[in-house]
């Protein structure tokens, strides 16, 4: 699936650079970057991120997908040809003798090299991966050179649209469960795009160049979209001022049924194909509970030269209404669609493998969630240590050793300071800094007594327990917590 | 941390070459190859895969660590002079303009990395992530070129060896857990092993030359050793003669006593360094329990450049003798050691943080995990799916959508075959061999009387459910498996 766009730039832009990391200023015989649109993720952010890839993939799951894994790179050909206009942002690896490599620019075509090489005719499968895209350095604000995917696709020859519908369910699912405000997702086919652009009389060569450009209206005006169409392009203006009409229309399955009544798009039997299909999708969206968050809309082109049939994308409507919260811009987050050709391209007979998916924009999301809990001030734990083993005397470096040991044999989250003798102040602080929520304190008196005493961090008590016990006590405490 | 090495190499190569690909055989006009030396994970594969990473990463947090992540390639220069004369298997980016990049070769120096461009003086952290090394194709037998390494380190300053012990604590948390049967862990040092060229007459200039031949012992005899140190690497015969006497020693901490009296070590400053940090490692283990695990080995030379003080190597020594289980060969699983001088190569100022890590070879591990499910016949269920959604009749599509929206929105798994309509042996076979638990079925007399059929797949055995209190009895039955 591809990465997703931006809408409207500017404001993207504004919320990003807060996130990105100031160009980086070299210092004589020290190395201290990452290359250009690249990030660490801190622990902070792991958590955030971890927060929303459980949720992606626990809702793949729920719908029954498989995970598979494919390499960060490919044989440079396996994605020659598959990217139109895009296939300039793949990163080559240096001919270092042997062959040709280049880093994987989505999930999906890996995936459809998967299909046909090892003869697979069904399967639905989830990836969660990292893909690279050679972004030119005016466009990097806001967007990044190496950023995360996380696929679902259904890949096998079924009855028309079951899947199809299924993929928009989960992209429902995925929206509501990481509470990110109102969302709508925009659908159109392929087929009635082509359809359109064969009615307004654009030549059959030129379909994939100027759906292209029709894809950046959400980075362009119709004015300068247009502008391309007709001085880059060589469309006549007429033609292009015919698809500014019938781009401008969208709405729900009302809309299908008034293109069925289009004198012009009726005549077109790839247009009625793909309107049939639409029909059908809003039926089973229905039934589903979700057709009143999808949006049939004409300007949907989607940049990719391999999809073939119904093709759509999320985009958020507004940031969720929080106190004090700044409002966010509208944003593309999920996008996907039927490519029912791809396969055919890897496979020696050209057989085909007809799949249908989605692909959830992390990064972006990532964005939107950690500038949430930002504003709202969250605090975030990055470790998830439950006890912290202490003393208040010199010289128990052995006896704690002992008691840590212990503890994570009997599998629980423990740390204590590297030190011979911390004070026992700086270890609390310790705890407390880091959110520990158990202390277990050693000393001279516990050791003759045979107990330990354990301290809940929060209320600061403390009560003795049997060393024998302690163990037991401990998971009871953090069982109930 | 560094790739782990094999041992001994025919016995694992023999192993890995059943879980390779055969070399892919192009077909005209077809592309349907991975590039050599990487591979896909199928769903199988990945079901093992994420048991091993999730035990792994569990004990990484049990020890208090925090995630983080970095970018799959790095600046060139961030590589260049880590890793000694494996320097030559990194992979470069081709030059598209802008930054020269290239492919990390671990997790450990763009962790040092991050820490030096970050100034961050203290932190414990763990790393999963792909690495990748372009091992000539002749040595590909049995490895891969991309790899995933699982990374625990400590950088601060601390006591000695204390963050040291706790790693080789790890170390044996996770190969017991795993239970890849019996396992030791050689421990050396760099200064002894420094210390020992020094006494033995290797000049300085040599150590880390002379150190990557004695690192091959494991894939090489040590006549061939000998001969590459005199002959490349231009050792005088009786100084190599005198090394081979050395490596030869290896034992407990009674062997850490001897070379304390040792007449020609006990004279070398740095050699007195390591074996007094030994001294006080052995001490700790004790403590931990873990010291019948650990052998002090002066043949353990580990092959990366930035290693200052300890360092350490994890082998099976045998296969878990399981019950008409090919026994497998002995392996190096996990390796680390102390780095105190990386930090300091990325900061302008040169100010170091010391640091001690491991990393768990996760592709071997696997292997072996793999093969004895493999042996044991053990099935592997891909998917999660809880309930399977079916119906006895024809045109029921409606509602086995009605129904399955249901379902997963009350966060429960869910599938149902894409057809129209589909046989009921076709969807109860499905079941079966999904090893899916239940079954809801829905048909005309169902919605008439408004109840859903659950069966349980297993046992066959039907019962009618009152609609309304499907989901809350399926969560009952999920909750009681």
């Amino acid at each position: 699936m591809p990465q997703l766009r931006l809408l409207p730039r500017r404001a993207w832009a504004a919320l990003f650079s807060q996130l990105l990391r100031p160009p980086c200023t070299s210092s004589p015989g020290a190395v201290h970057c990452h290359s250009q649109g690249t990030r660490d993720l801190s622990p902070q952010q792991m958590v955030v991120r971890e927060k929303i890839l459980d949720l992606v993939v626990s809702c793949f799951k729920r719908h029954g997908a498989k995970g598979l894994d494919t390499p960060a790179f490919e044989l440079k050909e396996v994605l020659t040809e598959k990217y139109g206009e895009d296939s300039g942002l793949i990163y080559d690896l240096k001919d270092q003798g042997g062959e040709l490599l280049s880093l994987r620019y989505d999930l999906t075509v890996p995936f459809a090299r998967y299909l046909a090489m090892n003869k697979v005719k069904k399967m639905k499968r989830y990836h969660v991966g990292k893909v690279w895209r050679r972004e030119s350095p005016t466009v990097l604000q806001g967007r990044y050179r190496e950023f995360c995917q996380c696929d679902f696709d259904i890949a096998g020859q079924f009855d028309p649209m079951i899947p199809d519908a299924e993929c928009l369910k989960i992209m429902c699912e995925i929206l509501s469960g990481l509470q990110l405000g109102d969302f709508l997702i925009k659908v159109n086919d392929r087929r009635i795009m082509d359809g359109m652009f064969a009615v307004c009389g654009v030549p059959e060569s030129k379909f994939r160049a100027v759906g292209s450009s029709i894809d950046k209206l959400d980075k362009m005006s119709w004015k300068d979209v247009r502008h391309e169409m007709v001085a880059k392009k060589g469309l006549a203006p007429e033609v292009a001022d015919q698809i500014g009409d019938y781009i401008q229309c969208h709405g729900g399955v009302t809309l299908v049924e008034q293109m069925f009544q289009d004198p012009r798009l009726s005549q077109n039997k790839q247009a009625l194909e793909g309107l049939e299909d639409l029909k059908l999708l809003f039926e089973y969206l229905t039934l589903f509970g979700i057709s009143e968050k999808i949006s049939f809309d004409l300007s949907l082109a989607r940049g990719l030269d391999y999809y073939t049939g119904v093709i759509y994308e999320a985009i958020l409507l507004q940031s969720p209404a929080q106190a004090g919260e700044e409002p966010l811009s509208m944003g593309s987050v999920a996008a996907g669609g039927r490519y029912d050709g791809l396969v055919g391209m890897f496979d020696p007979k050209g057989h085909n493998v007809p799949c249908v998916g989605l692909s959830i924009g992390v990064e972006r999301i990532f964005s939107i969630v950690e500038q949430r809990m930002k504003t709202l001030g969250e605090r975030i734990r990055t470790s998830e240590t439950q006890v912290f083993v202490a003393t208040p005397q010199k010289n128990f470096l052995q006896e704690r050793l002992k008691l840590i040991a212990e503890l994570w044999d009997a599998g629980i989250k423990a740390e204590m300071l590297y030190k011979n003798n911390p004070k026992l102040l700086t270890q609390l602080h310790y705890c407390e800094n880091m959110g520990i929520p158990l202390a277990v304190i050693i000393g001279e008196q516990e050791l003759k007594e045979g107990v330990i005493k354990l301290r809940s961090v929060a209320s600061r008590e403390e009560v003795a327990i049997k060393r024998e016990n302690l163990v037991a006590e401990i998971q009871k405490r953090l069982s109930e917590s």
